[in-house]
Order: C-alpha cells, then sequence, then structure tokens
C-alpha cells in the first residue's frame, strides 16, 4: 500500500538522482481525480500519435526518446504532494507540464503553475465549469488554460514547447496537421459530389 | 483522393470559367465539420420544399432554376480553404451563403462574411455556445444570424434576399408560410373544441 | 398633435397610393423608443455614408435614387401601429427593414418580421440583453440579426440586400470598406514603425 | 379543415353575441404551439382541483360556474390570430388570461398582455431560456409571470384574481392549500420517525 | 422610538378592529430596506397618477376611495414583522400587496406570497440579481411577478385586480394608457417628419 | 395523521422540556422536500461515518453520545412549521443546524438561520439554481454555506463546529481524512506506475 | 524588510511557543492582496463592534479575551507562505479563519481550508466573480462560504462559532442584532406614519 | 500612406531575407485595433522588465539579445492581412505569438494559431466577453489562452516557451518573480504589524 508520504519521498528522491534529461519524462500529466481520466485521456491519445512512450518507472525509461509520466493528485485532499510533485518537477527532468482538474474550484493547475514556475504548466479544464477557475490567475503568476476537456490541444500545445528545441517534434507535429486537413478534404468533396442524401446513404 | 490544395484549385479553376450565373448554385452551404451535418440539415431542407435542387457538379447543373450546393470548411483546420471558397464565391456565380459552426469559437461564418464581402452573408450557430461567437462582429464587419440550430430559417433569409430580384420565390415563400399557418389553426381548433382530454386522446 | 389612429391612417393611405418603387423609400428603420435612437443612429451613419437621403415626406421624395425612412413604433405600447406598419411596409414601396429594439422583452424586430414576411427585417438588439429575445425565432418564422447596439452593421446587410439589384451599391459597399482597411492598414504602420512609446507620444 | 380566417371569424362572432358573463369562459389558456401542451398542462390540473370545467363551445357551456377554455395561438406564425384573441377576450368575456410560450422569443405572454389590457394576463415561460423573454416588459406596459413551466401557479394566480369577487373561490384556494399543507406535516413525521432507512424502506 | 415588537403589536391591533373595507389600504407596498424605496417608488408614481392616496395612519383614512400604505419589512432581520404583516393583511383590509426586494436572496415577496395566501402579492425584484429569487417558486405556492426594478408596472398589475370589482378604476386604467400611447405617436410622427438630425435639433 | 399543528405542538412542547443538551440531537437536518432526501443523503453518511446516530424519538435517546434528527420543513408551504423549528432549535438542544432546498427561490436555509440566529445554520442549495438564493444574504444577517448539493462537506462543517468543544470529533475527523487521503495515494501510484492502459485493465 | 522566508520563520516559530490559547488570536483574517483591503474590512467591523481587538504582536497581546489578527497572504504569488500559515494556524492557537480573495481563481481560501483542515475555514470571495471558485469543493474537503464582499457576515459566523464555547458572545452577538432590528423598525415606521413624501423630506 | 498591399508585401519580402534569427523579434505581439493596445501594453511591461527591446525596423535591429514587435492586425477587416502574418511568422524569425482580440467574435488569436501552426500563439481575451472565442477551439486546432486582459502574463508565458532554450531568461524570470514575492511579505508584515488602522494611515 502506497501512503501519501511513500509518493512524497518517492518524488523527492527522484528529484536527487539528477538524472540524465534524455532518460526523464518530458511531459508530466497531472489529474484532480481518476475520475478525469477520461477527459484527460485526450492528451495520452495525442502524445501517442506523436511518438512519445509513456514512463512508468523513473528509473527504468521506455527506449523512446519522448516520454510522459501520469500522476493523481488532488490540490484540495493531498496538497502536501501537490507542492512535492510541483516543487520536484524542474529536477525530475520535467520540460512542461499537463494539469488537468474539474469542478468550480478547479486549484490544481493554478497553484501547480505558481508552484513550478518557470516550468510551463498547460491547464485542461476538466468541465466546462472548471474553465473560469483555471484560466483566472493575477497578474504575475502566469498559466495557459485549453478549453474544457481539450486535452488532444494541450497535449499538442506542450509538444509546440518541446518543438522550439527539438526539430523532429516540429515534423512530427506538421505530418499529424497534415492527415487532418486530408481528412476534412476528403469529407468536404464527398459530401460536396454525393449530395447530401447520397453522402448519409454511403455513411450508413 | 481529394486534398485541400486540389479543391482549392478546384474552386479557382470554376471561379475562371464565369458561367451563366442562371446555371451556377444560388446558394452555398458550408459547416464547419461533417458532424454539423445534422444541424444544418434544416438548410436543405427548406431549399428543398421551396423547390431549390442541389448541384453536386458544378460543370452539370441540375435542370431547375434555383440550386445549392453543400461544402465542409473548418476555419481552424483548413484556413486556406476557407479563405478560397469564400475569395471565390462570387465568381462562382453564387447569391449569398449560409455558413454554419459550431464550439465557442465559431470562426467560419464571420471569416467567411469579412472574406466574401460584400456577398450576404447568414450565420449558423450549430450549438447554444456558438452563438456569441457568430453574432459578436466589430462595426464595419457585417454578418446576419439566425439563432443556434435554425439552419432552416437561415435559408428561408437567404431566400427572402433571392426574392428581391424573384417574384416566383416570393410567391414561394407565402405559399409555403401559409401551409405553416394552416397547421397552427388545425391544431388550435382541434385543441379547443376537442378539449384537452379529447385532443390528447386523438393524439394518441 | 398626432395620435395614433393618425399615423395608422397616413401609413395605409401611403400604401394605397402605389407610388413607383423609385420614388419610395428603400429602408425603413423603426425603434421601440426614441430613447433606442443613439443605440440606432449607427444605421442613419452607415446609410449616409452610403449616399442614401432620409425621406422625411412620403409625397415628396428626395432627389437620391436612395433612401430611408424612421419611425418610433412601440411593440408593447401601440402594437396597432406596429400592425399596420408592418402590413403596409411591402406596399408603401419598402425594400428592407431594419428594427431595433431594448430591454429583455424586445419584441419588436421578431413581430415585425412576422407581419411583414417575407420582406427581409434585419434585428438590431439595443441591448446585450435584448440579444436572446431578438434571434430566438422558431422554425418558419425567420428574423435575421446583428450584435446587441450593432446598428451601423444592420444597415450595411440592408444594403447588402439592395444590392444583388443595384450594382452601383455594391461597388459604394466596396469603396467604403477599402477605406477602413487603409485605416487599419495605417495604424499598423504607424505602431510598428513608430515602437509603443513613438505611437502613443504622437497621438497626444 | 380550419383555418386561421375561420378562427378569427369565430372569436369575433363571438364577441358580438355578448353573452351573459356566467356563461363564458372565466379563465383563456393559450400557448404558442402544441408542443408546449405538457409544459401547460398543470394550468388544466389546478383549474380541474378548484373545481372548473373545461368549456370547448362558446355557445353552449358546460354546468359548472367556473369554466376555462384552451387554444394555440402563435405569435410568429399567427399574429393575426395573437391579435384577434387578445382583443376580443374581454368582449368574449373572459377574465383572467393564462399565456405560455417557449423558446428565447417568448412573445405571446407580452404581446397579448399588452393587446388584451387592461384584461390581466399571467404569463408562463415554457422553458427556462424564455424567462427573460417573459417577464421584461417595458414601463407603462404590464404582465405579471410565473416561474419556467409552472402553469399551475399561473392557474392558482388567476384564481386568486377571480377570488376578489367570488369567495366560493377563495375557500377552495384554502381548502386545497390545507391538503397540500397537510402532506407536508405527513411526509415529515414519517421522516423523522421512523429514521432516513426506516422511510425510505417505507417507500419502497 | 419604535420597535419591532410595538410594530407587530400595532398590526395585529388593527386587524382585530375588522374596519370597513372601504377605509383601509386596498393596496400594501412593503420592501426589505429604505434602501430600495427609490426602486419602489415607480409602485407609488403609478398609484398616484391613478387617483390612489397614501394612508398614513391606519384610523384616519383620507378621503379618496382608493388608498395605499408603505412598510419596511426585512425577511432576513425581521422575520417576525414579515409574519405579522402578512398575516394580518387580510384581516386588516387589504386587497393586493406589492412587496420589492434586493439582493440575490430576495426572499421578502416569497415569503410573503406563502404567508398572506390567498391574497394575491406581486413580487417587486429590486435588482437584476434578485429576478430568480423572487420568481422562483414551488408549485403550490403561488406568487406572480414582473421584471427587476418595474415597480410601476407591478402597481398597474395590482390595480387590474383591483378593476375586476371596480369599474372606475378600469377606467382609469385606460385613460392613462392612452395617455402614454399618445406619446408615442406624438414622438414617432416627430422623428419621422424631421428627420432625425431635425428632431435632434428640436431636442436640444 | 400528524398534521402542521401537530408539528409545531410536538416542537414547542419539547423545547419546553429542557432536556440535558447530552441527550438530545447534536446536528439538526432539515429540506424543504422530501425530494430533496437523496441530494442531502450525504449529511447523514458523514456523520454515519464519523460515529453519529440517528434520534427518532427526542425522548429516547440513542445510546451514542453524538446524534442527528432529520424534518422535512417546507418554507413556502409550511412557514409556521419553519418558524416554529428554528425558534425551538436552541431550547431544543440542537448545536448546528444543516438546512437544504432546491429551486430558485431556496428560502429555508437562509429563513432559517435568521429565525435560529445565533445559532450557526449551514446552507445546502440542493440545486446549481439554489446557489445564489441561499449565499446572498444581506450584512447582518449571516448564513454559511456549501456547494450545490455538497451536503456531505455540510455534515463535515457542522461536525467541524462541534469539534471546537469535543476534541473525540476532531481526531474522528481527522482519522476519516487520512482515509480519504491514502485512496488518493493509491490511485496515484497504480495509474502510474501500471501505466494508464494498465491502469484502466485493472479496473475493469 | 521583511522577506517570505522571513514570515515562515516567524510563523513556525511562534507555533513552536505553544503559548496559552487565552493570549493568542482567536479569528485569524487573511487575504490574497493589500488590494482586498476594503473588501474585508467588513470583517474588522463586526469584530471591532463585538469587542475584539486586533493582536498585531503575536508576543504582546491586547487585555481584551478574544482578538483577531490579519495578513495578506497570496496562493498563487506566496504559495510556501500559505502554506505555513495554514499548517501553523492551529499550534498558533488560532481557533477560526476568515480567507477572503477576489479574482476568477480565487484559491486562497479554499486550500487554506484544505491545509488547516480540521479548523474551520470561511470563505469570502472578494468579487462576484469569486464566489464560485471559493465555493466548488469537492466532497470531502469542505469550506463554508459567505456571499461576494460580505466579510462582515464572515466574521459573525465565526464568532456564531465561537460562540458555541463563550456565552458571552452569544450575548454580544444577540445585543448586536437587536440594533439592527430596531433600526429596521425605526425606520418602517418613519416611512409608513410619515409618508413617502414626508420621509423623503425628513431625510434630505 | 501604407496600405494593406504595401503591408503584406513588406512582410513578405522579409520573410524572404532568412535573416541571423539572432536578429529577428523573438515574440511577435499582434492586436485586433489599437483601441486594444492599453490591454495589450501589460505584454510590453512584461517584456521591457525582462530585457527585450522592441524591434520597430525588422532590418536594423537593436542590441539587445531579445527583442518585441508590435502590429495591428484586424481579423475581420484585413483577414489578408492576418493570413500574411501569420504564414510569414515562421520564416520572419519570431519564435512564439501573443496574439489579442476584443468583441465576442475575438478571431484573431484562433486564426493566427491555426495559420501559424505549429508556431506557439498564446491568445488574449482583451474583454471578458471575449474569453469564450479566443479558448474555445476544436480538437486538433491547438491554442492556449490566458484570462481576459492578462497580457502581462501572455508576455511572461512567451518567455517561458522561450526559456526552454536560453538559460538567461529563465533566470530573468524567477529575478522578476523574487521582487514580486517581496512585495507580498513587505505588505503582509505591514497590514499585520501595524494593525489596520496603521496600515491605512502609513498608506495616506
Amino acid at each position: 500500500m502506497t501512503t501519501v508520504t511513500d509518493l512524497i519521498d518517492r518524488l523527492e528522491s527522484e528529484a536527487d538522482q539528477h538524472r540524465d534529461p534524455e532518460t526523464t519524462p518530458d511531459v508530466g500529466i497531472i489529474m484532480g481525480s481518476d475520475s478525469d481520466l477520461d477527459a484527460m485521456s485526450g492528451a495520452h491519445e495525442a502524445l501517442d500519435e506523436l511518438g512519445f512512450a509513456e514512463q512508468t518507472d523513473f528509473e527504468d525509461p521506455p527506449e523512446e526518446r519522448f516520454t510522459y509520466e501520469t500522476y493523481v493528485v488532488s490540490a484540495h485532499r493531498t496538497p502536501d504532494l501537490m507542492y512535492a510533485y510541483a516543487e520536484t518537477a524542474a529536477d525530475r527532468g520535467l520540460d512542461v507540464l499537463v494539469a488537468g482538474a474539474g469542478g468550480k474550484s478547479a486549484d490544481l493547475p493554478n497553484m501547480t503553475a505558481s508552484l513550478a514556475y518557470p516550468l510551463p504548466v498547460i491547464g485542461v479544464p476538466v468541465q466546462e465549469k472548471s474553465v473560469d477557475s483555471v484560466i483566472g490567475m493575477p497578474t504575475g503568476a502566469p498559466i495557459v488554460a485549453v478549453d474544457a476537456g481539450k486535452s488532444f490541444n494541450a497535449a499538442l500545445s506542450a509538444v509546440q514547447v518541446l518543438a522550439r528545441e527539438h526539430d523532429v517534434l516540429r515534423e512530427r507535429l506538421v505530418a499529424s496537421h497534415d492527415d487532418l486537413r486530408g481528412d476534412v478534404a476528403e469529407v468536404s468533396a464527398a459530401l460536396h459530389d454525393r449530395g447530401v442524401e447520397g453522402f448519409r446513404a454511403d455513411r450508413e
């Protein structure tokens, strides 16, 4: 059984190892509860599409160059764990964080952005009613946010940050985007050329 | 397989043909995604009721005098296609556009209105949350909008514009409206004369 | 002193004259109260810019080819006048109506659109809180609307409708738009080339 | 088949009969569409509970002293029918109107209040989004409204107005209210004395 | 100095006198705080216009047949006074109450409607944010409400109720309404016939 | 059959007994309707977890030191019962009240806070739309509130108040909180160490 | 010059002193910025009215038995200071906290409630837009809140908690409330007996 | 006089020069209108504080290593300029864009993010009502946004991105943040130690 104290100890111990950044997770995905997992799974999906691997053991990285990790961190139930995660993030070799939370007091992304500063944090409001709480930071305490539930886009934005240093990621972003554009063109031509009825019929 | 570039080339080539306006589509219906098709189908329904035909091949118009065409155009995924559609619209012989988009950043109707100006564009917010984004244009950049999901009314409004020049369309609008009014009178008399219980019983 | 009955009689009498459409107002601007006049004055401004003249006497038109007229019509205090205005509009030679109203029950644009149908009516919510009431028409009863207070754009849209038949109006719309674009370019270059401080200094 | 014109003629003809008010409907219930019938059925239910009968033939009243009638009247599709209903209401012997409408432009209650003035009209917003439009009347044009969907309460309020003149109705209102209060006391004692679990068990 | 107990005693004593209803106030105006007086003064204004007098001494009525009285009653600070006022209202000869309150918990109109039932109560939300709280009553507990700040209309509605019994009030309502309609016609003709510029010039 | 009068008599009689506070309910849970029971059951659940027993007979307390009771009290249908409950609460030995109500006029928590003052009352808005009405009290009339539906938290807050005097309750609050924190740590470690796919697989 | 580290050291050192609770502040008032001071000054005002003194030196308490202290603590700029304040609060002898914050991400009250648990924390949303963020805590992490800007009521509620143990505070709460009630009675009698015009005249 | 065409030509010509990235602007600040300049000036202020210089001539860079430039670009009035700016941004050597726009259709940030992809774009809603439109992008089309008017934070976030590659920027971010934290500590100690009254007195 793992306790909050165990996790805090683990994070601090990992931070003290000063591992080679190429072997540590590049993107850290955290969420306030495992009930947010479905809403946050867009982030995993986007990173998987861009060739990232999930790193489930800090001391045993996967072979892929780019990786991510995932933790549940509750701002209101485990504020000490949130502090520990955010304060060790840079030393644990993370480059950008994606933090999602639901409810009207979605404090996790904001508090993490404050504590991990100046590491970039991208906030994901898990519900529509979480948007205000995630985005509303005071002057001097920056966070950037995506729209409610747009964890896929949050991961793309995280990779846009990493792509400043890694041209290969820039290329993967463009390639993936070209696929998306191709899909629009396909469906647009199909709808126009087949007509509304024909298009519907084809879809069924 | 059709690419975005193919579609842009097609639209530009059609614009260069300077076809007889009587043979080109009168109403262009565009939407941000094929997932908007159900919400936009009211436009097709209204135009069908008013005797319009769907033109699925620009170079091979249907026999009916009044026609419409449909394309998927994504403002955020294919901004170049949006540009091309709006800029060629007048030269392709379109008289009025009906543009629908969903989400909170429903930019397609507005950007199309800006790019196709002074061709009239009627914006359809596909969702309630799209209304603000569609309607909120700055002074000097006009769009007119209908309520969320009211693509049927958007098509009626498009025909109201065309009816300035075509008396036959004015007559069709009036005839169709008279049918609608007759339906109200029917149900009103039935409800009153049968009483609430009788009316309900008849309906079952 | 003019009574509601006087005005109704006047409108009906004018409708009976079947005047040459070239001598009647092209655009009818109505508003729920004279307290809406400031919010609606953008419509007058836009039409003036596009060379329209105000017609203050139905039987004595100005020399300009394109004209507009203005009336106060209260949906809730003078519903009979609203009825008379809308029902005589087509016979009085009007081509398109711009109707503005404030408050949360901004019924004037909608009721006018219903009564004057199929004449196109462009609704102007005079206040932010009027938007819902103006835009929310049921299927089969079309209105198109602009954003709160955007009477300038409503007039542009009205002229976009008229421009279907009158190329000279299309040209005026484009020329006016080009001026607007020039203004943006001017200020953009000034801000960039002078820098923020220099730009501010020049403005003072 | 009944047309809008037929209904208008019927209403006007009934108004001309100047029937004994004791034989005419006391409460007129109108709604914008038969799709509003479920939301409005609370009004029928409340009136039935208070001993009112439905009058389905103006010229053949039921035996009960107090009666109501129901019509569908669409503000936007049959504005002429709305005018006729409101303007003939007093002459047709109605004492108070209950008018319900849905959508964001729920004009029927307001326009009816304006046209039937000074007959009291109680507006029922059929949907939550109809509240603003129903309640937002300008100074000098009164309507009173109940909350969204509260047609039952609208009917009680209508009877509160009638009870100013008819003590028997006042007594029925009090008796019905006492039943309601008794229900609360019953359930309160049951919940307390049985405890939460016992209460739930009893309910199953 | 008057205490809450003094006021409660006074109201109960007045109720016990069973005065001739013709000599008691017809309309009772109550508000949650004297800071609401400006928002509620429309009610006084409307009643004054319709020939009502203010009755400031229950035992010494003015000569006018129709009268009103005014009290401050705070639901949250003096709930016992609210109970006493509502429960004695019918016995003190009041026929209809107009109750205004501000804030988001505008409980005075609702609680008064519940306590004074079946006496009709017209709720006035003193602020926009009070509307929901005033209007949102559960089934079986009726209140009718006007829009935020529309105390003028609330008083008109109160008189519409009284007019069921008093033809003279009905006549006064119509006469006052005719004046209002005349004002609209005046300004409408002035705006149209003088033109926008002339109209503005005349106004200055 | 129990009437409202029976319940009021019961409450007043219990208040007159001046029982030993150790034998009376510590927490009183009231709600506007038994339809609120599901939303309020979080309060029962939290108190049960913290070792409270339900007291269903005022004169026959359970053996547990800490207890609660539950009543249905409708502000709008039984205002007299609400009055009696709040005014006898302190004399009946209650230490803190948890009051829940739904709808837009959720007056029960507020009125109870006003009437039971200075006994602490924790308001529970049963629906999202009840929040404003519950929280919006004027200066000088305090209530504290939890978020919509958070009756579990309301009970915790009630126990936080009681814990000022009872160290054993403080200890129970901490122990229960530690369990909750342990749950977060468990799931966090599982998600991270198993990876997203492994975690999902384990859950199925 | 005081640094964040100085303050954290100070708080921890004070906590280690284990002072007699009678000499430590009873109520701790914290706010996110000194720009919140005006909005929070109601708390100081209420406590001053109830005989509390401000303790500005932890080691040199004022003579009064009941005291409060005030700190600025920014959740987003000084999260470590927030952590230290909340975690030392119980050891520093505080009994209840009043925490105010503005903006849409008003995290201070919530995070403080989570960190200081089970010490009671009363949240004050400094602006209307802060309400959601303050109130929206997840199940198991309680906070109680007052309405936007109602710091006066927050302090009353804090004293209601303290009054569970201190009868003298209960008496002061009642006495202060009686004054408030007297004010309502005074103004109610004045408004009624002088009439609206007389009352206004007296006020000028 | 500069035209839109001139600006487009300029941007394209600069893109063709393939300048050394160390001499081109690092941050591009664009806004929809010069009326947004005050709301966007926080971005300039933040960058100035962090040692950035404004580059007003693309071909004549300032001596400072880090620079920014500013343009007015209207999505609705100059969509072609927006296209040109976004499409040339990467080639002109920009690393991150900050784009601000007001109104309800704040399309500039979104469209720029779509067109400049995968260059990171940070959106600034200039008004509260612009937030939805800026943030609401569909899956696959990422933007990150700050809260309404928080251009200062947008610039900090832009530098957080650049700091991935430039340690000196990371150091400047930390140093600037430490100053901010020192300010909070100063004011917190002053408020506490001087007391509320003393603090206020010192401030005057």
